[in-house]
Parts: C-alpha cells; structure tokens; sequence
C-alpha cells in the first residue's frame, strides 16, 4: 500500500471577508497550496471539499475556474470536521491505488449570517432550551470547576497563550496579544466562558494537495505523511454523569495512535479544537496529552506553549487563528505540515518530526450526532 | 482486491410526505435495507449518507435511533449524485479492505420549500436570466427537434412509457398511467415541456448495505456485485454549439464501461437520469444505448419499454418515481438490485444480469460545476 503524502499546502487568511465568497475563498487556498506543491495542476485527478454552510457543488464551484474541471469531486460535510472527512477520503482513495493526487479544500464564510452565531434550528429541542455550543462548553467548565478545582484564571491562560501563538502567525484571525485581565474581564458569553474564550466567527479557505510515492520525487518541498486518518461519529461524552470525557475525541485518538503506531508521548505539537478554552483542557485529556485532572498543571507549568514540552495550537487555535467551520480541518494540517517543514518561522516548533490534528463537532450534550476527525502527520 | 457487494436494499415510497422529516425518511429506508440483508446491524462498520438540503450531520442524525451511532459516518453532497457518490465512497472504502460493511443512505425532503421548484439562488447570473433545469433541458429538446426532427409526439411517449412502469411500482410517487394527450395537453412549463414530461417535487429515502466478500456466506438474498463505480464532474455539454452532447454522461460511461469491463451491448436494463423527458433521449445516445439520433427510433419501437430489448426507467423513473435529490442514486441501486434478484414482481425485466444507474446533475449549459455517477451492477 502506498504512503499519502501531503504535497502542498495552503490558506487564506482566516477573518471577516466581506468582500468574498466561498468559492474565491476556497481558489485562493487552493492555488497556494497547488503552487506549494510544485506540481503541475493538471496533474490533480480529483478534488475533495469540506463545507459545511457552503451550498450545492462546493467543490466544483471553487475548481471551475482554477483549470480543473473534469476531475471527479466529492463534497463533504461533518460540521466541524467537514474538510478534516474530506482529507480522509482523499487519503483513502489515495492510499487504495485509485489516485496517485488529489486536492483537498475546505472553506466556509460564516459572515454572510451577519454577526453572532452560526445558523441555529429552531426545532431544535436543544436549541430551544438554550443548549446551544457556549452553554453546553459552560457546563463542562463549571462541572470541572466543581469537581477538580479548575480555577478561572487557569481557562483564561489558556486563551492568553493562543492569541501568543497567532501574535506570530500572519494567517490568524486575531493576531494581538492580550492580557490576563483582558480576557476575564471581557464580556461574559456563557459563565465562565467570557468572550475572549470563545472563538470568533469569520471566514476563511485551506487547502492541502495530497499525493502517493509515485509524485514523491516531483515535491517542491520535504514530504510530510500521513500517518493515521481516522473520522468517528458519536456522543461527546459517555452520558450527563461524566460530561468531562470527551469520548469521541479519546476514542479517536486511541485509533489514530493505533495506526500510526505511536503514542501521545511522540507527539511533538498538537492541533486541537479549542472552540473554547474548557475544549482545549478537555482534549488535552481525551488526546492522552495529560491524565484527566492534570490539564491545568500543563497550562500552568507553559507545557503546551511554544518552547513547551508539547506545544498545542501554536497556529493560534480556533480561539485566535479563527473557526470558519468548513476550512477548520484543513487549516490544522497546513500548520502542522509547515511545522514539520521547519518552515514555522518565529512560531516554529524546534525540530518537530511528529504532529496531530484534532477537530471534532455536534455532539449537543447527550446527543449521538457528533463527529471527530484526527490525523496524525509525520515528516 | 475484494469486490462490494449491494446485500441489502430499501426504500421509502417516493412523494409528499409532509408528515415526515429527512430523518424519519432516512431512517426508514435504512431499516428496510438492513432488514432485507439479512446481517445484524451491528455489524455495520460505517455509513454514507447523501443529501442536497438536508442540513448539518445528515447520517449521524439518521444513526442514532438505530443504534448505528459511533460508527465513522460521512456525509455527501453532489446535487443529484449525492447519494449515489456516497455509495461510490463505500465502495471505494470496501474495496480497499478499511471496511467489510457499510450503510449507504440517501434522502431528501423538498416539500419543505413549499410547492413548486426546489431553492434557486438568485445571485446565480443563470438564475437572473431564467437559465433554470427546465428551460436548459427544453433548449435540448428544441434543438433535437430543429436538428434531427425530433416530434413533441415522441418526447411525450417517454413520460407515457415511465408513468406505465410507475403504475408497477409500489414506491413511485406516480402509480397511474397517463395517455398520449394527457402529457401533451398538461400545463406548458417551457415548451416544448410539459408538466407530465418534468420530473415531479416530492420526499423520499433509499438505502443501501454494501459489504466485502467477508458477508457473503451471511446474506439473505443473492449478491448484486458493483462492477463499475464512477464519479465526474464537469460540464453537461463540451460547448453551447453542441448541447445534445451530454459530455459528462458520456464520458463517465465510458469509464464505466471500461472498469466493469463490458460494453452497452451487455446491459440489460438502466436506470437513467430522467429529469426531463428530452433527458432519457439525450441519455440514451451518450449512454450508448442508441447511437447519436436514433433514440426516438427506441421510443417507438418500445425497445426501451419493460419487454423491449434493453429497458430503461422500469422503475417509472424520475418522471415517474419521483425525484427527491438526495434519494435518487441510492433508489436507482434499489430498483436495479431488485431486479438482478428477479423481485420485481410485474416490471421484472426477464433474465437481468447487468444494470446501469446513472444520475448527473448540476452543470446548467456551458457551467462546468456538473457531476455525474456511474454504477454497474452484476448478479
């Protein structure tokens, strides 16, 4: 069987693009990554697209104009995961022999619903009762709150550290740092989530060209492999008793290490959902980054900063890269393969050799319809 | 390389079903086509699901009164080959041994946009210009007409044709014949269209189990074999000097043909994408079931009538059955798995080995932004 290899990367960058739509959006990832790659786009035979608000034939809308009409497209979507499931059907095609290249995209534009929150549905019972992503996150803080001792300040560090990281990359939504302070005092969202905890709403297109052995010596740049891809559907959490185990996300990540035959000790950085700042704890335990109760210490001890033993979203994360939910997967593996490259500039994390991604999505407490996506990335 | 195999099929009955949702329609159909392979729905390893409007997580929220939750679950779009791409998904994903089992669902719920058309986009310049499905396909039809003499008598005698094999099919949204006069004296919708001669709106679910070799000793029925599994995108047509040319279909068939390693001589029924009674004509010819001009010819010598040399639509078709987008490549598997099995009861095509399902969307003239998929199906 051959390797995935991810050949190309590429991105706009992530914030509010009122002046373009998906499918400029997706062309301009595309094309970086396509260039990135070094490969001549006519050698791409098919395309995959992750969108979730996106509309009909995302990918062949993006494609028409970039001269790769005509090659078979797939468009997928699983909320938050959309262009994460994307990757993993390219790299299942291309694993299988079917394609020897493909191009992945994933792009969402998340300001055209005017400011706020993305769409919610109305006969929803959940939404009706207010059990909507803020509060639900909350809840899972407040629970962590009551029963390990988390402090506020500690979740508050946690966003502190991710504007750091997307002070230092051009690509983030957010790209300032703030203070301690800044974040407390912001204005409560869902308490104790103020609003500097939680993502931004924005725009944004990544894309990744994905190739098997046969392109390996045609690369512009250092091969980056795809060692585990794996999408999982589910609940959050096992049930309302223990809404501080992220199961999908343990899950998957207990699949993920199995493929790539490693474990959360070789992992050099981490991409993680942190849509709110109790996620990233969360994941970082549901990863096998830290034992459950033992994430704060990492935020505490600057384990998961840049120059940590285990760097997470040195991207900037959802928190301060920025969430366009269709685009979000995909941007996890343009930073971990820079990172991998060594091409990270002043965020780069120091001879990184293995990275993963992790997003995860839907899974309203109790609710089975969630999805996670991890990849693993070795260079 | 182990080869998919359809183990099970079912389908809601096409129409309006205002009292039910995607989920409960999809959830039917997927419970049908457990039931009728036989297997325990444990053993369903993952799911595909494909849908056009049917909003966030699609197969998750199926799942998840099924018991099927946490399996990994991908969610398709491509306009009227959503599903019949995720079963192309499946099918990859079993023959590349990831997989030994898996659910394919299609549904759609168009009733909810009220009577009518389904949603246009008026930013679309297209769309601002009245360039919408019924009017390209009624410019094919005249232009068929001006160019190769084709009667309106003839265009009609297609809706006449599938409407009879809709009145066999307990799952057609129309299950009453239609005379001659009756098509040609309905409603004009873009002339030389009329109403009995477009596709009606309408709900609907279809699914289908696919496994590897693994199941075959556990299946209720015979096995219906994928021998050929295509998706494309691109434009209907190479240019607007040539709109009869329904390049996309034509060329998928050829990579059809050439992967199931058969010719159209050896079909024995399709199920072809009848959107439009000018569409089965068209169809035919890039098909290569009739050679380019001599479809009217098939239609009046009823050799694509149940009986005839090679039938097409016995499952009344889209004209007939009904179109709820997302459902229709899943349901053209159904029809044809049927079939292969001699359980057609009234519309059996006598002795079917080898079926097509083709369905193409997408792609308003001289747009690439069309896809189009391809199944051959073998007993």
């Amino acid at each position: 069987m051959t390797r995935a290899i991810i050949a190309g990367v590429g991105m706009t960058r992530f914030g509010k693009h009122l002046d373009e739509t998906e499918v400029s959006l997706g062309r301009k990832a595309a094309l970086a990554a396509l260039q990135d790659s070094g490969l001549d786009p006519r050698t791409v035979e098919a395309a995959y697209c992750g969108s979730v608000y996106g509309g009909m034939m995302m990918g062949q809308r993006i494609l028409r104009d970039l001269g790769l009409s005509g090659i078979p497209t797939i468009n997928t979507e699983n909320a938050c995961s959309s262009s994460a499931t994307a990757l993993h059907e390219a790299v299942v095609a291309i694993e299988s022999g079917i394609y020897d290249s493909a191009i992945v995209i994933g792009v969402e534009k998340l300001t055209k619903f005017g400011g706020g929150a993305i769409p919610l549905d109305e006969e929803d019972w959940n939404v009706q009762q207010g059990v909507i992503m803020p509060a639900v996150y909350a809840m899972r803080a407040r629970r962590y709150m009551d029963t390990r001792g988390l402090k506020a300040e500690t979740l508050g560090l946690i966003s502190v550290k991710n504007r750091y990281h997307g002070s230092l990359n051009p690509h983030a939504q957010f790209q300032k740092e703030v203070s301690l302070e800044e974040v407390l005092n912001s204005r409560m969202v869902a308490d104790p989530l103020t609003l500097f905890q939680c993502c931004p709403n924005g725009d944004g297109g990544a894309a990744v060209v994905v190739v098997s052995d046969r392109y390996l010596s045609r690369l512009l740049k250092p091969p980056v492999y795809v060692a585990a891809s794996i999408v999982s559907s589910g609940k959050f959490e096992p049930g309302i008793s223990d809404i501080l185990d992220a199961e999908i996300s343990r899950r998957s990540a207990r699949l993920a290490f199995k493929q790539a035959g490693i474990s959360a000790r070789d992992l050099n950085l981490v991409e993680l959902h942190d849509a709110f700042t109790i996620g990233e704890l969360l994941y970082y335990e549901a990863l096998g980054i830290a034992e459950p109760g033992d994430g704060p210490r990492l935020i505490h001890d600057g384990e998961t900063r840049l120059g940590g033993k285990i760097p997470v979203n040195v991207s900037g994360g959802l928190l301060s890269k920025g969430h366009p939910l269709g685009a979000t997967g995909t941007a996890q593996v343009v930073e971990v393969t820079t990172q991998l490259r060594g091409e990270a500039g002043q965020r780069q994390v120091d001879g990184a050799k293995v990275g993963m991604c992790h997003c995860t999505g839907g899974g309203i407490s109790g609710m089975d319809h969630g999805a996670c996506s991890i990849h693993v990335l070795t260079r």
